[in-house]
């Protein structure tokens, strides 16, 4: 079983005043404006997500069925201010998802209240129980895995932003999401970092099962294999994953891994060749389709210029998914699989 | 923090009838004899590790201060007539150590009953809280890791005959346990396939912390690269453990991971260029120091032959830690870090 998250939702914003601390709720949004039926916003809220404002009533009366919490509070404890209003969404019948670091069901009464009013308290940290040990077997269905040289890099970006290109040209795919943002946009995921590491690449089998052999799972990466912290996830998502293609994600001025200034991120195509040496052991076919860069550091000109010197080195559709399009590496993707 | 275990033991044994199901209890006596003052036998019992029987009551006036549970009952259950026992031990004041999969502390009043006796329950599946995200940093100190073509391949039997070698030579050197049975030989360490994937590096960094200049760390290695379930367990133990050097494990008549016939082997030298390929990540000097193979499953010639001609091929010591010795391995380590 992956984490559930029943939609459509009300997208709860407590008073936090920097609207920058919103990102969640705003992500949420973006990718998915047909899940968001309204924000809820306490006195002080510096937070505008530009859909309608109403309380868990209304919300549940408009067919709400969850309130998310979109932003997470200072050190991941939850204000007082905001215990209330818990309350209230259980009450009105909406289940609560929360990512915080404060665990729903440690707040006094709450667990109660839900069991009472007969709705989930949900804690998108929490993996599922009883993962099975990855097995390793061929799954019908193609699968592509976005892979970064960095973590924030936009690998989550780039895999919605492949899916949604994709369904637009109406080819059978799903978003398959790895965090805690990517599972409330997609509505469900398995948050692959908080899997104990011997279920991990088994969870992720679960998370892209056997499909429509013209179907493809879009699955967001995390991590990086050259990440001294967290090469472990990665390699365990990508084996689980088998991914028949790989898009390698980087940001263009990032030269070392956040915060661990003593390493260096490897080349594009360092990591190419380690990605590909590593997941042929569960996909043989294995093969890099393109590469997507945040070039939000660069002038026009130089994003320009570092995109065409990277495609010709690389061979293959170098873009930026924000500046550009994902198109050109749908084309490539339907070129190489058709 | 790690786990950690008070000696000397108690070894309780139940009533397994079948003495191949002692294993466990078996391996602590053959490493850690000095840790082991007796066993315990229910009516039934066919296994004899022969050191005396004692009860808990005489085994604490013995100076025993940890009842080891070296058994495992069918299924993980814990068998009904075993439960008397553990309430005597906990009274008599020993701490009782498991690694079955039934969860001492549910079994109803035992916690109680230990907490008022002043000793613990000892989960050894259990990993610590609070682990740390693994930082990548370079400690003091040399640290060997046995890596290997699959599960089961002597990575434990090889670390812990390396690490008494050293010893019996004067080398400064501890063995660091990464599974239940190790950590019982060990009288400590870290459950390393139960720890939660983001936290992996981390957990195996504390394991072998800084240490002095000529003093090695040999670690217990886990899993495999090659291998579709658990490779990311072996990725996060090695760039956590950062190890100088490493020692291939390998059974010589396996040419599939066990449990999983789609799955071939690696060869040897594919294995050690895997690991230098990844393990460099951590650590730029990591280099393999010899080969170690379970060779039981040939005849002495056939031994001889496959031994000798894998050092022609490799160019480095390859041994059978039990049929001959890790001597030649030890020798070759003193003369490349000296």
């Amino acid at each position: 079983m992956q984490v559930e998250i029943k939609a459509p939702y009300l997208l709860f914003l407590g008073d936090e005043p920097d609207p920058t601390h919103a990102k969640t709720a705003i992500g949420i949004v973006y990718w998915r404006r047909e899940f968001c039926v309204a924000q809820m916003r306490l006195p002080g809220c510096g937070a505008d997500l530009g859909i309608p404002d109403m309380t868990p009533a209304q919300a549940a009366n408009a067919g709400v069925r969850t309130m998310i919490w979109g932003v997470a509070g200072v050190g991941g404890l939850i204000p007082p201010t905001w215990i209330d209003n818990l309350f209230t969404a259980v009450d009105a019948g909406l289940d609560i998802v929360a990512g915080t670091h404060a665990s729903l069901t440690k707040i006094p009464g709450l667990a109660d209240a839900a069991a009472k009013a007969g709705v989930s308290l949900i804690d998108i940290r929490q993996p599922p129980a009883d993962l099975p040990v990855g097995t390793g077997e061929k799954r019908s269905g193609l699968r592509l895995l976005t892979v970064g040289t960095d973590c924030v890099v936009g690998k989550k970006y780039t895999a919605l932003s492949i899916a949604r290109e994709m369904q637009s040209r109406d080819i059978k795919c799903d978003f398959r999401a790895t965090g805690q943002t990517g599972i409330m946009i997609a509505g469900g995921g398995i948050p692959i970092d908080a899997v104990v590491s011997d279920f991990v690449s088994g969870a992720a089998e679960m998370l892209s099962p056997e499909n429509d052999t013209d179907h493809w799972d879009i699955v967001e990466g995390q991590g990086s294999l050259f990440h001294p912290g967290y090469a472990a996830v990665t390699l365990g998502l990508m084996h689980g994953s088998q991914p028949d293609a790989f898009v390698v994600c980087h940001a263009a001025d990032r030269v070392r891994i956040e915060a661990f200034p003593d390493f260096p991120l490897p080349s594009i195509a360092e990591l190419i060749a380690q990605t590909v040496s590593n997941g042929r052991l569960t996909n043989p076919d294995i093969r890099c389709v393109g590469v997507s860069i945040n070039t939000s550091g660069l002038t026009t000109g130089e994003r320009d210029i570092y995109l065409s010197r990277l495609a010709a080195e690389i061979g293959l559709p170098c873009i930026d998914p924000v500046a550009t399009s994902v198109a050109p590496l749908v084309d490539h993707i339907v070129d190489t699989f058709q």
